[in-house]
């Protein structure tokens, strides 16, 4: 049993790390919360409800989203604002049976966003489906999915969720 | 210690099993969440805090559980909806002493709605006042009640919250 | 390993406890989550990101505390609401080394507001940046901070955070 609560644990940390590091714009470190050839993918729940292909952003390695982390950092021009992730403890839905074992693990989130001067909002709400795999530095995301609910997105989404 | 610990986690991941349940409309399952004699209540924060009876909804049995989702299914003309859960990790107020104890819980929740082709809002946020028991099938609910601060419900609550 | 379960485990009962009682309006409780020259900050996110010192509420001990809980159930005039924190589980960052080993940790939460009549809504999201200690009552605050994403405060923020 023992195992089973280090892996909760574990999960809910890295997924509180990985908030953080979003909420505190500390984009670089985006990328290295993934495998080097991980995915992101950022997808309505009614395209994957059906299980259809289309996703809002679809990354498949680190360089990838490290260009995408120059794109909304150095190149896109957007107003500002700041996000907040509220992340309830996770599902593990199918624990690591080995070392290189994968872990599937699920968990809800709201997104909250602030523009200087104005309330804060619900921005993007929705589930992380994650694949998750232990590496020398700790777990990383093989592949994390944010099927978001929101069909409306206000303006646009730029930071990642 | 070690007791404590993995009730605690228990708890958490009968509150996330039962949020993704709704979440993902897996109507059917909710009332497994249940006892067979189980109780789920929905009231509103004024009533319960003056010890009044009045509540939204008040079901007293799976057999009333499996009508409701019959009704919100199958029978009840509404504008669909989903629904995302984000739950705190719970507070065990007292633990289970021996294989046919109570455990008492409570944990705060927000319920955000997004309508088609619309942003997500804030649906309804309270507080779970639960009482679980251990059973060969893990940890049920012999009573979810649900205390609600939102005085005005948008529109009206179809979906178990 | 045991160990860092068993501190995450009661940090986020802490925050759990703590938004309890604030939700449940039991705000003589709120003084005693603090040691007796405890701190509690409320600082917006772009003052402390700067290192800005201004701070919306700043109290540096129980005293004050509790001279605050006075002001706003006995003489602030202002119109109620109900608050309902929902808190993700904590970072703990530096784990006590000792009895009297300070344990710093951060958690993002989101406050909704529901006025009388009304429906729900986002009142204040951040962060909380925590220094906890053991006391023979269990863990304390020895300082909390909240930093608050949200720059317009809507009306005023009356109870704590």
């Amino acid at each position: 049993m023992d195992d089973a609560l280090v892996l909760q644990l574990e999960v809910d940390r890295l997924n509180a790390d990985y908030a953080a590091a979003l909420d505190e714009r500390r984009f670089d470190e985006w990328p290295l919360f993934f495998v080097e050839d991980g995915r992101y993918t950022v997808q309505a729940r009614e395209n994957f409800d059906r299980g259809l292909p289309l996703a809002l952003i679809a990354l498949e390695s680190r360089g990838m989203m490290k260009d995408r982390v120059y794109g909304i950092t150095q190149t896109i021009y957007h107003a500002p604002y700041y996000t907040r992730h509220v992340v309830s403890p996770a599902r593990i839905l199918a624990p690591a049976d080995g070392d290189g074992g994968l872990v599937r693990a699920q968990a809800n989130y709201a997104v909250f966003r602030t523009r200087p001067g104005d309330a804060s909002e619900v921005y993007n709400v929705g589930r992380y489906v994650d694949e998750i795999v232990r590496t020398a530095e700790g777990l990383k995301f093989a592949s994390r999915l944010c099927v978001y609910d929101s069909e409306m997105i206000l303006n646009s989404l730029i930071y990642p969720v």
